[in-house]
């Protein structure tokens, strides 16, 4: 009888593999109803191409060329085995705050299918030769350009396919390209996330216009996150700088698929500067910090489609963490909770399993006291004083699981150290994507 | 022809869904061949009861009753949300340490279904009946009985239950029946977990025999892990728990399944002092040494075993980080790897993904130098130098990915620091068992 049901089940599976395979991979049920109408940046114009990196039939390379005079700020990953192209994205961000009025065009390349990382010294030899390329047929310096690279980690980049790319790339340079350009450094994103934000300064309207990619993977790529973000503000390089330094802490930094690192995540923000206004130079001067909220909120959107289009994802996961000792802690528990296998999995079941919230709590190695929790899903008191709360019920629990977007408060009921991180829900598609065999 | 697909798929995996639900859920197919014959300690009895907490059917409360004389030694949980009985457990383990030949028997008390985790004030209530309740029918003092409690976390202990069948456990204490208590706490483990091992000291033979239950789990359950080890062997209160924590750093704190901390880890050492041997009471006897190997083997054994049964698991993967600044470094760089679900999950895809390894050990936050790791699968060199090393074929990395133990190593090249750890593989079985809603 066992065996009959046993024999039963290989013969489903093995059916059930065949006609998933037959079917595209699916859009993301959390993706944004459509791609945002993005303006157009001043100064800043985009080119696609199908290079054949490794995909077939799509593009996989992404030029954006970037007017003189304009300021870039940057943050990578702190992965210590980070890529050749983030390390010389980090010497070129050097030299550029280090001068920031030197002058001259900048330029980014990105491709995806390789992430050229792991490639030892062939690695920066392609990135080289890239840099040379784009130097020459844009005419502009080497240093001043960007390049990433994101998919497959160990395999050279084949980069002469995007060299003999890169004359085609330069004729078909356009300010209205963005969307191309956020879908041609998709991996295995389910959709391009793109988001933008306009607001007045000294009577100029300012653009603020970006796009990512992530958490879409084929093995074994990483979970890279690429984003880039322009915009036609006046700021100063070392303003700007510290802008995106600070927002993306509030931002990219509070997400998480799956608590691995890549080895390419890249964020450039541009600021053309060619908005009719007089220069932001100072932190402290209001304009920016007008500029700051849009921009965190133009940030916030793509890192939340990042967590949306999380590898497998069914729900959203918003944690929130008060009443923590400090800021930091808050962040490091919310963490804690929205990186544990069994809370993600027992939100992919749709089960109020709050037991494993008040574990991932206890696991933070931060200051917590267990008679002090305080838990609510959305709006739901769930536990308090160290125990289930009088009036909860599981039917009530149940009924809100159902949601897309699930938001898990927690209080610890000690200061008021605060932090907010998304992420996604742990399913079977996560097992699916990241087990299958390589080919 | 997409559509109807996709309602083909979804009539399969209803089909599947139900006949699964038929199916005894299957043992693991990392356990040992049989259950050791564990030897008789002199000076400890045990005794099994279905007291019907939460499973019906089966045992789920364990007696352990050890001689006037012994010695004990634990460690904990450091969960800051950790249970009632853990906290009851450091209180008693500190009164002992503090009077360690106060005198008296001692004993301990372990339920399955129900954590009395999160439960409040009741929680300690019911801790305290059971322990009143075992001092009465035992003839002991309640502040020398040691309580845990393993299962579903928030729901309140129906302690009256186990009270109930305190005098039937103490009526059918039995040297041999430690087999029936390593079953009697398994609480979704698919098989019962035993170790042993025999040394001279001083010409006599002292015995070491041990249990475990850890890493099965059903929704909404904690990977926790309670052990319980006895030997005969005559040791000081001090030279025991120090040597517990030290082998316990060697072993239990090196495994990992999902990253998720239990709110019940307990891991108790008795030396019941009946062997015929003078006392050892100073660490550096080379008695101790001799002892400590011994108790390592039994220790790392069932350390294994417990990874062996992590959640869905299909291979037991040991991480071996050599050549990092230090040990403790070496240590959080295994972890990394054994805690990513990348790497898990390529293990279970039989993926030879050693970018995923590269990746890992980039995050871990510790110093390392990409271009001079070198990473090997069991016995393949697979990458050195910063890139792919020029004999690897994915063939070989393929082929040895098949096995059911699988090795990585990693050499850092920094220094001398080293660590292993084991884990388990990431596999659907790990989201179906813990995605499921509770009932």
């Amino acid at each position: 009888m066992a065996a009959d049901i046993t024999k039963r089940i290989a013969a489903l599976k093995a059916e059930l593999a065949e006609l998933e395979a037959q079917l595209p991979p699916p859009v993301s049920p959390l993706a944004p109803a459509a791609f945002p109408d993005l303006p157009l940046i001043d100064g800043v114009r985009f080119a696609t191409a199908e290079a054949g990196v490794k995909y077939k039939g799509r593009t996989d390379v992404m030029l954006a060329e970037i007017c003189e005079g304009a300021q870039v700020a940057g943050v990578f990953t702190r992965s210590t085995t980070r890529a050749a192209p983030v390390l010389r994205c980090e010497e070129a961000l050097a030299a550029h705050t280090a001068a920031p009025d030197a002058g001259g065009k900048f330029a980014i390349l990105v491709n995806s299918g390789n992430a050229n990382a792991f490639t030892g010294g062939r690695g920066f030899e392609s990135v080289d030769a890239l840099r040379a390329g784009v130097a020459a047929a844009l005419g502009c310096e080497a240093a001043q350009v960007f390049t990433a690279s994101t998919g497959v980690i160990g395999e050279p980049l084949p980069h002469s396919r995007i060299e003999t790319s890169l004359n085609g790339l330069v004729g078909a340079l356009d300010a209205g390209h963005a969307r191309s350009a956020a879908e041609a450094i998709m991996t295995t994103d389910t959709f391009a996330k793109g988001a933008k934000a306009e607001l007045e300064l000294d009577g100029a309207v300012v653009k603020i216009s970006g796009f990512a990619k992530g958490s879409g993977m084929i093995a074994p790529d990483m979970a890279t996150m690429l984003v880039y973000i322009f915009t036609d503000a006046k700021i100063s390089q070392s303003v700007l700088q510290r802008m995106l330094w600070l927002e993306n802490a509030n931002t990219f930094n509070c997400i998480t698929v799956d608590g691995d690192t890549s080895t390419s995540d890249t964020l450039l923000l541009v600021a053309t500067g060619r908005a009719d206004m007089p220069v932001i130079k100072d932190f402290a001067d209001p304009r920016a910090r007008k500029f700051r909220a849009a921009l965190q909120g133009v940030m916030r959107d793509l890192a939340q489609q990042v967590a949306r289009d999380g590898e497998g994802a069914t729900k959203l996961i918003e944690v929130r963490v008060t009443g923590a000792n400090a800021d930091g802690p808050a962040h490091r528990i919310a963490m804690s909770i929205a990186n544990s296998p069994l809370v993600k999995t027992a939100v992919a079941g749709e089960d109020p399993n709050w037991g494993r919230v008040v574990m991932a709590v206890g696991k933070a190695g931060e200051r917590a006291d267990r008679d002090r929790l305080t838990i609510r899903f959305g709006d739901i008191l769930v536990a308090e004083n160290g125990r289930v709360a009088p009036g909860y019920t599981e039917e009530a629990g149940a009924a809100y699981m159902k949601q897309d977007v699930i938001v898990i408060a927690v209080d610890i009921g000690l200061d008021s150290g605060k932090a907010t991180v998304w992420t996604c829900d742990l399913t079977h598609q996560y097992i699916t994507i990241n087990a299958d065999y390589r080919s």
